[in-house]
């Protein structure tokens, strides 16, 4: 019924079906921001800094007449006062007058320009000695011109750095608008499934993918919530998958390997609402029995039950989706370019994501192929990221810079 | 009394002093685990798979009863039953038998080989026809294959991403020893800084360091405790910093930039305890003011007054030291290579991390210097990360490749 998809019609089918995803907001306090996606333009409400002030530690004078100044002929000028930080200066800088003015001081009416300490003497008699001329402007900091008031600092998008966080500190917002989290329910299935507490019997294997997106979920700045273990039975998957539906955004179905949990998987899928099953099997090494479906606004995906391919895909077409959900300005794929060592052939022309480790010879990246025979779970920890080829390529030579995604 | 050090030399008295640091270890939850140090060495209890497995859906045969075989002489074999997933199957494999089994299921005993579904066909008359010769253990993963029982899966040290995680599922561990979270305190003073949540009155200025610093910890996966604001008394700040120490790692002070400020901060890191002062300003832009000091085995950082300068001093020194104390096998930047769009002449051969903003042109990265003038906060949000200019170099061309360290 469905046709494999590429990996390009799959992004697609992703940017259409959920960019208009409503994401919900909330409001809250800075200490929390790191990481949130903020939900409003935020406009500074007054001039930084709110007055004149000087950068440096030095005299403040007006310029006009230190004009000519030099240590054979220094300008010499009365010490009209001292400004002190976070106050503001109760004297003027009239013609033949200076002032101490300390880093971050307030500019004292009168004066232009702030002269640097070390380019002054002060002899303790009221008197200071102007060794060097100081333009109009020098060593100030006009009010506004670090941040001028009704101009937005930060816009509606914004990934939330901790610099970005200095900024909101800095035009004073200790609570901000972000959009809440994206929920994401994880539900494992698999008769051969068992919870990690407990000892596999007979060929048994233990639930790896639920720990592995988990933990990526977290590390995606997401909410994930465990559901456990259903076994492959579809009134029980059913009802697991709607109660998910209800608490979350996206529900991953981690399933096991057997061809009744993709049956079982499926089905599930179609009867949460429409649109149903948008795809069916990505033409993509692995992940071929990746499922993504819709129900409603929300995403339901049915991951691959190997570990390792669960979790490129899961890295791959998960990560897409919770971007295109989220209302981020811009994605921070974490990458590096790296130098293949190994030829690695193209697998018939079919579009691959190839998990790689990385090391440092010589002061040079080098990825290499994570082998392993298929279903292997030691290859995860060896995967430092993957590359993509594309189809058609003929492979990657060794030798070649390929861009690494890291995991 | 103190010379300025360099980079290096501070670089290696953080070695010295931190790296003895006595991280404490605590037990937590596989859901809690990602970005933790491991504090054990974890060993796998048991051969992974726990028996031999196929790793594709089809038929197990004894290989030699295959060779030979082609579409046109197929090898007949009888279906002697079908292997259930998580089932230890109940029949053997003789000669002239063979069995369904699907991706994951257990190699019935007496079978040492599978023939993918593709190159067999099923008459549902009870004789399987098997289309292709396979060779011993083609398409099977024996017991241990994947991890072998009492080898070590993650080292002490490890730094826990999500791979690692399904690992440590795979191997059902959920409950795992890791090192405690550095914790830090983070103290303001200054005369002229007020809290976030007040308008600044005069020349007073909003106490950015705090939250900048706050959300910098949470990135590098520390405890961040908030002391708040001390004026610049002795008294005041000494105290503070008694109890910080007793309740957190680190202590780092973000001065106001006045003369009263830095001495206050000096004094009191002196009365902390031996061995006091370990480094009273760094050869480097920024960060000339920059004090480290150690009292007991804690260490007591105190940072520039300039937000974007103390920005800039918190991701290179404290991040190193907390990078000493923690007890990680290896350190983890997030650096990317880009081309500088400008000429940027050192610093009269003063070291020197300067703050760059990226972006892309024609699938070009791009760094640019963030200019501005010293102790703006706007610096802040357009950098997007740093680059090292050394000590010596003639400064950075045009069109050169650097390395940028991601803030």
């Amino acid at each position: 019924m469905f046709d494999v998809k590429s990996v390009k019609d799959t992004f697609e089918i992703i940017r259409e079906n959920f960019s208009d995803f409503n994401q919900k907001t909330e409001e809250i306090a800075i200490e929390e921001a790191l990481g949130r996606i903020l939900a409003e333009d935020l406009t500074a409400m007054e001039d930084i800094p709110a007055f004149d002030r000087s950068s440096v530690d030095g005299y403040a004078v007006i310029s006009s007449e230190t004009f000519g100044a030099s240590e054979s002929i220094p300008a010499q000028l009365t010490l009209a006062g001292e400004v002190r930080m976070g106050e503001k200066p109760e004297f003027q800088i009239i013609p033949g007058k200076s002032a101490y003015i300390p880093t971050g001081g307030e500019l004292p009416i009168g004066a232009d320009s702030v002269v640097m300490m070390e380019y002054t003497e002060d002899f303790k008699d009221g008197d200071i000695f102007i060794n060097k001329a100081s333009a109009p402007g020098n060593n100030v900091v006009y009010r506004g011109d670090d941040v001028r008031e009704g101009s937005v600092v930060l816009k509606t998008g914004t990934k939330l750095r901790s610099q970005d966080i200095g900024m909101i500190a800095g035009i004073g917002c200790p609570v901000i608008k972000v959009y809440k989290k994206i929920a994401m329910a994880i539900i494992s299935t698999g008769d051969e499934v068992v919870d990690i507490h407990q000892k596999p019997a007979g060929s048994q294997v233990r639930d790896i993918n639920t720990y592995a997106v988990y933990a990526s979920a977290l590390k995606f700045g997401i909410t994930p919530i465990k559901y456990g273990i259903i076994n492959d039975d579809f009134e029980r998957l059913s009802a697991t998958v709607t109660k998910a539906l209800k608490e979350s955004d996206i529900v991953v179905i981690s399933g096991g390997s057997s061809v009744g949990t993709k049956d079982v998987t499926v089905k599930v899928i179609e009867t949460m609402g429409k649109p149903g099953v948008l795809v069916h099997g990505i033409a993509v090494k692995p992940g071929k029995p990746t499922i993504l479906g819709k129900a409603g606004s929300k995403a339901i995906i049915g991951l691959p039950g190997h570990p390792a391919s669960a979790f490129v895909i899961f890295n791959v077409f998960v990560r897409r989706l919770v971007e295109v959900m989220e209302k981020k300005s811009s994605y921070d794929r974490q990458t590096v370019r790296a130098v293949m060592d190994i030829n690695y052939p193209s697998n018939g022309g079919r579009e691959e994501y190839l998990p790689v480790t990385l090391s440092e010879k010589d002061g040079n990246l080098y990825a290499s192929p994570v082998f392993g025979k298929s279903g292997m779970i030691s290859t995860l920890t060896r995967s430092d990221g993957y590359i993509h080829i594309t189809r058609g390529s003929e492979g990657v030579n060794k030798g070649q810079s390929v861009e690494v995604i890291i995991f």
